[in-house]
């Protein structure tokens, strides 16, 4: 066996490895980064539902209006919980792996640094053959000369690569590690995030459940037909006393009166004036 | 009370309600839907994750090559779930909230019809006003002659009216039974998701526990040294002998030898050129 090939070879198989983790490590990375950030987004998307949920539960009758608000708090929760999520994505497995790239770097120069010396080695070795090829006469002395500086190079190279057996096999090592402990922490936070966000969405589930529909129905019929049952039975003596009032119409105020108690409702629906309405109208893209 | 006022009012908030839920619908639907498809997105990553550990997995030493694969199935596992939470989330979420635009312009078009019988009740009482000021002598028999078309008009309004408020009443019951509905079902299928990944996840983190680094390090360790340690022992004998063997240098299958049965690892190693890996290597961006 060849020891000048072996230790090409040895080079050439720590090239790779280390290349290999730059490649991998590297779509790790920018994967992870990427999944990160996609998360946030989606925590982002959730936020303004959460937000839209209470405009809506504003505009809205009593029991609908609580039930909206709570649900849209186990929503808010669960984004605190992606956010908590996002945080520590960053810091536990994007942030270790950004770190590889110096690591890298590093250990990339060390076997440059190793293969000048090998090609320093060859070089001498060349030289050796062709002059004792050329040179039968003075075989002898020559040979004597050249082998002592070959053996020198020889005795760098080889602790230049020892040196750079035991920095893959410490960076081989790290790599292992660091790879396990950082998709178990990819897991953990993931896994805390998933459990915490059951945990809250059983809580909005029992909300939406105990939803009243019929209190608040109810209360929408009692509305409608207030109004409109009041003046059904007013009409027939109303029409021609209703006459004597001066066009265009006066104030809606009228409308309230048969609510009773029930003031603040339609103040929070009148809140919003009816020409925003079509202005922030959203489409429903796909 | 006023019952034209009481019904203007009426139709007002009829408009109102309808406007509303237009607004919110609209909202909820293009939020949601922009949430489902940023959830596809998370999958796509994850699921080029999955694919890039596999790659990576088949290119390391049996055991660190074991985990990552298992690793990997339950990573592709979670975004199976999240695949099926995307598609019920379309279905039973965003779908439904969509088709509330037909229901929303159908509820639109029949208060136009309101009004416009409305605004004809209105203008017939106008023009009996103004006739009853303009001509104070004939003003009996005027007066009864438009009286009763301002009652057949009040007639027709009141018909309309009514059976608007029924629509309305209609749609409100249907719009909070649909809320109630779709949210309920957006919370299961999350709920369903999370439930089901925190199940795969534990199973994932169990594997990355039982990896067993020091097998994988040993059979690293023993590579390296058999490679290393066996040219070293050789040095002084093969110095000279090396000579003879013509440059470049050959083949690098001496390299393999050493590692006996472990063929296929080597061969997996091997089967990633060395230059493809700068061309696909990828920065991690922030």
């Amino acid at each position: 066996m060849n020891v000048v090939l072996s230790r090409d070879s040895q080079v050439q198989a720590m090239e790779h490895t280390i290349a290999n983790t730059e490649k991998y490590f590297g779509q790790f990375c920018s994967l992870l980064a990427s999944y990160t950030r996609k998360t946030a987004r989606l925590r982002d998307k959730a936020d303004q539902l959460v937000k839209q949920l209470i405009d809506f539960a504003n505009t809205e009758n009593p029991e609908l209006r609580a039930t909206l608000r709570n649900f849209a708090e186990d929503l808010a929760k669960v984004q605190d919980y992606r956010q908590a999520e996002v945080e520590r994505l960053e810091a536990k497995v994007v942030s270790p792996l950004k770190l590889y790239g110096a690591q890298i770097k590093q250990t990339q120069a060390d076997i440059k640094k190793c293969k000048r010396v090998q090609n320093k080695e060859i070089k001498q070795l060349e030289k050796l053959e062709k002059l004792r090829q050329r040179s039968p006469s003075d075989r002898q002395m020559i040979i004597s000369f050249l082998e002592t500086s070959a053996q020198r190079a020889s005795v760098d190279t080889n602790r230049t690569t020892r040196h750079l057996a035991e920095t893959v096999a410490a960076f081989q090592e790290q790599k292992l590690k660091d790879l396990g402990r950082i998709f178990s922490d990819f897991v953990t936070i993931e896994m805390v995030f998933h459990a915490k966000a059951v945990e809250v969405y059983s809580s909005a589930f029992q909300t939406l459940e105990n939803y009243d529909l019929e209190r608040d129905l109810q209360d929408f019929r009692a509305k409608m037909h207030g109004v409109f049952g009041h003046g059904e039975a007013q009409r027939l003596t109303d029409t021609s006393s209703s006459l004597s009032v001066p066009w265009p119409l006066a104030s809606q105020s009228t409308m309230r009166s048969p609510r009773g108690g029930e003031e603040s409702e339609a103040d929070s629906v009148e809140e919003i004036p009816l020409e925003d309405l079509g202005g922030q109208r959203q489409g429903c893209r796909d």
